[in-house]
């Protein structure tokens, strides 16, 4: 389907995705490029990428499909970087986890060329990140997100939508507004409170003691906190207000448990509210759901 | 070692106790006695106990060890309920998530016969309840918490390691003080917050389309928000002014973690937060520390 796949970010999203395009028979050829020499290295080692390019512009040159998988911070210098080649025929897309951010970036750097990009955002991930966790399997059965916009070419975003679905993605189309309120609410918020709950017991003195007791619950509610601070640092950032406005909900529920707790009611209220967030959480599946803009 | 296992409460928490009593040769028999009589039928025709029994007080006729595994605000009842049977020469312990409030109830309850009642805090369970998921193997490599006062039986505290020891479990010694201001920061706090997460989703008018977004970061970090609500009612209402403490603490973190969104720093403050959050998580592994009081 593509002759040569430019992959800017040998990380552990970058590098996934062209092991799962190589395997998919998608693409022929993938040329890397990341910041640090040493990745790009390794990331041949391995055998994730094909040919080291010393820049960005050189991995996007000779490319029928590039994959921006950079910070999402960076995008807009990297989107500035390979301008020049960026043409009608190529595909050029994203994995961050923020979009209206990464549209406007992308607006700003690629000028007339915007048609050409498609933002996305596969819901995947791993707290462990650096290409040699990279893993052909990270995208199959998962979701993406892709939040084209008035400009987008309809030809980029069918291609898109091929190669997502061709390394086993379900893909769902959102505007970048929508797609950031969501993720606020689901994804973003989760990561603040659990980057919460660490600081709350780093902050008491007896916080070793503390964690000596942790067990499996502490493990799987504070397992997103172990994620990579750049990324989280500029997600939280890019999507500032919609997650502060996400934590202000959030407070409220948390004071809602809180009267409940204090209530003379032998109870009550506190049951009950636990009671519609277990049968929620119960009922909920991973997947389960479609999105009604699915097609 | 015992010759009845007298097991008041099949569920979870009782019925694997009592399965892996039975694997371990801990004991060569099991009496059940349940609050509904149906969930007592369905533990003797899964082998979870031996023997119906038509009440708690018969479930301990017989029996040189105990387990009272009902929900905590349950336990006093229960233990006035079997009062007239506890001699020195019978163990009997419970499986609360709170310590304080059933070594008040038990006191209260048992009186003179204190001295055989062993608090024990098993770190296992999981979000499923009932008999049908007890499981011989829930205790095998888990964290168990006995909390005993002045008035113990040292004798009883012995054998009481001894049991869970044998069941594969790792014991170790807190006081019932200590234990509730340690687990309402790493249990009863992620719980709550659980609950409020849930709670936050279903107040906004779009809940259901944010939970089809949902991914796997969400998925284990409200996992425990599924857990059983009158246990968890109880839990918080019985620690109710360690998990407001530590609540209290959590906002506090919360609330530098938006400053530092909202700061004119590049996201230096934000980062810094973020990272020793995330090294502090990744360098936690579950049972890895030893607590201080382990012997």
């Amino acid at each position: 389907m593509f002759e040569q796949l430019g992959l800017i970010g040998c990380g552990l999203m970058g590098g996934s995705f062209a092991l799962a395009c190589k395997r998919a028979g998608l693409v022929k050829r993938v040329v890397g490029y990341s910041k640090s020499p040493s990745t790009t290295e390794r990331a041949r080692q391995l055998g994730v990428i094909d040919v080291e390019a010393p820049s960005a512009l050189l991995a996007v040159a000779g490319a029928d499909l590039v994959l921006v998988a950079v910070p999402v911070a960076a995008t807009e210098a990297t989107l500035k970087a390979i301008k020049h080649l960026v043409t009608p025929r190529l595909l050029v897309m994203d994995v961050g986890s923020t979009k209206l951010d990464v549209v406007q970036a992308a607006s700003r750097a690629l000028r007339e060329q915007i048609g050409s990009f498609v933002p996305a955002h596969p819901i995947a991930g791993r707290e462990v990140s650096g290409v040699e966790h990279a893993d052909a399997n990270l995208y199959q059965g998962a979701r993406v997100i892709l939040t084209p916009f008035e400009r987008t070419h309809s030809e980029q975003l069918e291609n898109a939508e091929r190669v997502w679905s061709a390394i086993g993605c379900r893909v769902s189309r959102m505007t970048p507004q929508e797609h950031d309120a969501g993720f606020a609410a689901v994804s973003h918020l989760p990561h603040l409170l659990a980057f919460a709950m660490l600081g709350s017991i780093n902050a008491q003195p007896e916080a070793e003691r503390l964690l000596a007791l942790a067990g499996p619950g502490f493990r799987d509610f504070t397992r997103i906190a172990a994620s990579d601070p750049v990324m989280w640092r500029d997600v939280l950032r890019a999507n500032r207000e919609q997650v502060l406005a996400q934590s202000q909900h959030f407070v409220q529920a948390l004071e809602l448990l809180q009267n409940a707790m204090r209530a003379d009611d032998n109870g009550q209220m506190l049951q009950d509210l636990i009671t519609l967030a277990s049968t929620t959480r119960a009922r909920w599946r991973l997947g389960d759901a479609s999105l009604p803009t699915d097609h």
